[in-house]
């Protein structure tokens, strides 16, 4: 299945988001046409279980299809996985009432569900959440603001992280319908890259949802546990961009010349390009990997989420997501001199390219997070070393 | 006299310049107002030799003031003092009847001198140059297109390098009024950084001028000795555009918190801007010795420029092009993940500040081109070794 | 088996590795009394097929095999698993009176086979090879100079590349018993790291075999194929030196305090660990990736070496040689500072590691090598690229 | 003066260091037979004043002495210039009754004068020194360990950083003659690199010395003015390894070839070379405006050291050995997989250049600490920041 579901994925980049790259750095309307073809093509979420109407795509699969996709445009592949994010936390932590419904929806409808877990104060401390949630009778009633959540303003679900009004330990993640009273989009963020996703600051005012809408376990641990998908998936659009760089190079050089041969014959061109190759492999490479693990702790997850819980963040998620900002800068700043002085004008995408890498460093976490993460997790317990 | 003019850079700098980074991120009309305040200030083309009624400030100070002027806008620096091209030229290389008068309006009424070297086949090989002139008469006629040439259109003079037509190994740069028929902006190029210059795709159609504005010597070699210093002082504006990312992440450090403390006291941090820092003294340490080194070919030419050949392109020169233009990348690129998500929106200056700084590597020949220019001039011959 | 192996190589290496640093670094006598202790713990030439009475431990798991060993001792690792190198040649491209008996005394007694491929003035060139055979009878002399080769001295049979000296586009490996008069140990390097391995620079005079040592096939297409294995196997070394390095950062982070704390709560410290944590994965990701691939290649391989010949270099095992190489510097760089004055000092063993850890990069193809090859193999042919 | 002198001292390196290094590379004894040829070509301990009888040489042109004498052998270099802390100590700090007489033998004799600061556990943190002095009538009684020490051995005076032990706030130095009762080399260090010098552990048993050997003011402020100045010289033995690297390149490109064409017009070759040259001359300029700050520093100083005390450690100082370290590092990991397979040997003298570079980045304070004090003094108190 991959092969073919690979090369439809390919079909589908090359004939709907290859060459749009004006388009696609131009703050585009949400959804954009091209987000509804991809759900006609048959490919949106396309990780979602069979269970559920899905296609049921691994993970490691999946890190080739956004590699695909984050070849015509990086935001374009951010705003189509992330609701990986919403789907997981569904099916492994949500009520059958909530998530079934929600899940087979979106299968077959191709919508989105969104996360909203970053607050302006905390900052990447999750732990300092101010949104807070407050019981009445059979209900929550949720209230704060949330500074970047993608993908928001066009999903069906908003799955919230916020803190108990009552108990300051207790955090939880709740569902919260786009349409609820007191959802309100308060800004679109002007982004330096990843510019065809629509991420927004967000205020939610007195939004009142059914007490079931709120997720099995700590919301904190919740999050912790579904951002290994994301992060793994981030990690693989700098692959993507990193094969566009790459493409685009090979093209530049066919063309021109330097000290009258091809620039393609040039040594120290074919060892610049060399050395990116290598770094296109072992981004992939730890990509699948990581995603791999994912599966497998997934496959094994005893449906109430147990599993994930206890397993935390990886280590290999974290790698990824911190490896891949690194040498997809490392890419991209070679990229970016590539193309002489014509590589420093809107005339060609490596600008937008150089900006669009940018975002695998930064978003969920930047570097000095991953770094604390695996120090804390991986390296100070002598018992997890290996 | 240094540190009052500084004093006067640094206050037109916080008054005129400061806080208006999307107004010069827009592709200002050109010049800008802000051009013509420079010259109010009496700060326009600050290194016009006295004797001409400019101020005389060394190469070696106006690392400082270049450095002052990137701070807050390093487009804004860069037309500047780009046109120290053509007034070294003038001076060094130029017909007395041609020199003193363009020179002296230059430094009275502050008006700009454009360079026209690069074209679009030829790239950085200069040596490729497809522009031609012919004589006719007492007078020179040229014909050819500039791919990328800075201050054209509002320039009084353009200095154009181009090949004879009779003898292709006969180099020339020659003074074109801007007014000459013939001279066409064929567009301005919408550039990824240091958009407050005005940069022009140019066509010159049969543009004919007396013969006494051919600059004495070979065509190369004059455009070779005078890029010394426009490459030093491109290397200076990345001293401003550092200063100006430490200022802002302390800024930032001031008012973030970071696990119950201020961010200004994490170690991390500290380590960062640290480094920052040493980078930043490096830098500047540099473009002074090169400046100064510079400086001292200046004041032995012996007026007719031929100093100025012999001495070719300077090793520490090339060296402070292509050191500041990787230090200031680390920097840069340091900068760019040091504010969080809202380091990754146009909500925050990072991001031009990043796009700027990018310029340092690549105008007036990349790191490639450096590094040629080491080797072949300054190790391969062991005697210039040191 | 996997595990079960794992733990009994790490056995191994806590009782027989650990702790020997300044014997192995002091080119201790060939074969090492360590080198018989693994034979005697059923640990020598561990990946030979159970055909030929091995145990058939697949490449994929030999990296770990590798990366514990290494962990004792880089050389030690070295040593062990260089026969791959000969035994995938026999066992691919031998001719079966040859390759069985070699394969089964390499299995049962665990000596060693070493490969001569290098020389002076041919470097990593091996289209330049000067060593010659000769036809006489139904025999094959070989005369040359051999410049880096490690196992040669305690092998039972040299594998030796050479061209005839009747046709020089004929490359050939031939097996040359130890024993056979002509064969000299010129001199044994005194090698900056991996100092426990021998190696030599070796004399061929005359040296005559049977015309069955001569292997099927092109010898260079020969020598590259089985270069995969020992490539990936080099970078898996890095891996072992690296988690040692990691381990002995933590050790000395629990003993010593800076500024009133000790250093393993150190946000700067953690920054420095968290990083390596991530190197490590991403390297043992990448090889074991390559690793698998080779796996898929041999068991496809038709027993005559001709997939073994077409796939030639893998691109996962240049990428894992390269990246590694760089990562593993990194990783050796950053712990030469680690620990004070003391770690600039022979008293702690990191001296040797980072010594150690050039290997990596060096042997069997420099960086510029490996980007070549990945260039002119993979991102040249458009159709290789993915 | 400066071109005979550096003349002097080129001619003192080809005939009295070049060639050496496996002698300089042995831990020879102490002093070396070429220190006492140093002195007997007037060029030992160059910087002391005219008016103790020295050459008076400026720190400014000492970086160019030291990269001389660090082409040769950095440990020769640092042993030969490390006096300059005690002899510095002694001119602004000392007493005149033990200054002149000191100083003036150092200038006739050309004998050494140590510096004993570091302690185990104290690491860099000095004001945590355990070594204790007591008033015993006139006289000091001294008593402690120190860690690493360099010239100590040979040198007639000790200047010794100890703490009241009446007084814990109460730091001093204080001058011990190097006979005198209770002063015991306890090891001397088998360094990694910089292996000519003799660096001990030292143990201070009960050593009794006059009152007045105690220098002026704080000792802590008294060891950080002087560290400005070895601290920087230790950064100009980096420019002069590199040099020698650079050169040795240039020699085994002129002999070696590749691909049927020197090395030396190898594009891939010209690019690293031309790095390093940049590299150098930046490494270099930094160094030199370092010391010509603290030359203006010195000569501005009112004799009482007051001056010294007030300036701390300079920016530019701590700017030079970071970066030099960083640069110096650089260059010595390109320069170890420039030479091949024989690189990695002992054969060829990069190894040891490699063990010598990283002294830069580790003595006199590691890269955090460089970074750290950049931090605290010149980027968080904003005045500071330039």
């Amino acid at each position: 299945m991959t092969a073919e579901l690979l090369k439809r994925v390919r079909d589908f980049t090359a004939a709907e988001l290859i060459g749009k790259d004006q388009h696609f750095d131009s703050l585009p309307e949400q959804p954009t046409a091209e987000a509804s073809r991809l759900h006609a093509a048959g490919l949106a979420n396309w990780w979602i279980p069979q269970q559920y109407g899905g296609d049921g795509v691994s993970l490691a699969d999946s890190v080739d299809v956004v590699s695909e996709l984050a070849y015509g445009d990086a935001g374009f592949a951010f705003s189509a996985f992330l609701p990986v994010l919403g789907t997981l936390m569904l099916q492994h932590f949500g009520e059958e009432e909530l998530a079934r419904p929600a899940l087979e929806r979106l299968a077959s409808e191709g919508g989105r569900v969104a996360v909203l877990g970053s607050e302006e104060e905390a900052g990447s401390e999750l732990v300092r959440t101010a949104t807070t949630f407050r019981t009445e009778g059979d209900r929550l009633v949720l209230t704060g603001d949330k500074y970047f959540s993608t993908n928001t303003d066009a999903a069906d679900l908003l799955m919230v992280l916020a803190r108990s009004s009552d108990d300051e330990a207790d955090f939880a993640v709740i569902a919260v319908p786009r349409d609820t009273p007191g959802v309100e989009m308060v800004k679109r963020w002007d982004l330096l890259g990843v510019r065809s996703t629509g991420t927004y600051r967000v205020r939610l005012d007195d939004c009142s949802v059914p007490a079931a809408h709120r997720l099995r376990g700590n919301g904190l641990r919740v999050l912790e546990a579904v951002l290994n998908a994301s992060r793994i998936l981030i990690a693989a659009s700098a692959v993507g961009i990193a094969r566009r760089i790459r493409d685009l190079s090979m093209e530049y050089a066919a063309a021109k010349r330097l000290r009258g041969a091809p620039l393609a014959e040039n040594a120290v061109f074919a060892g610049k390009l060399g050395q990116m190759e290598a770094l296109i492999d072992v981004m992939r490479n730890q990509c699948r990997a990581a995603a791999a693990e994912l599966d497998g702790v997934l496959a094994a997850a005893d449906g109430g989420g147990t599993g994930l819980h206890r397993v935390g963040t990886l280590r290999s998620a974290l790698a990824a997501k911190l490896y891949c900002g690194q040498a997809g800068w490392d890419v991209a700043s070679a990229g970016s001199e590539l193309f002489g002085g014509l590589g420093y004008t809107q005339d060609h995408p490596i600008g937008k390219l150089v900006r669009d890498m940018r975002y695998v460093a930064i978003i969920e976490g930047g570097e000095d997070i991953m770094r604390d993460l695996l120090y804390a997790r991986y390296v100070l317990p002598a018992r997890k070393r290996r």
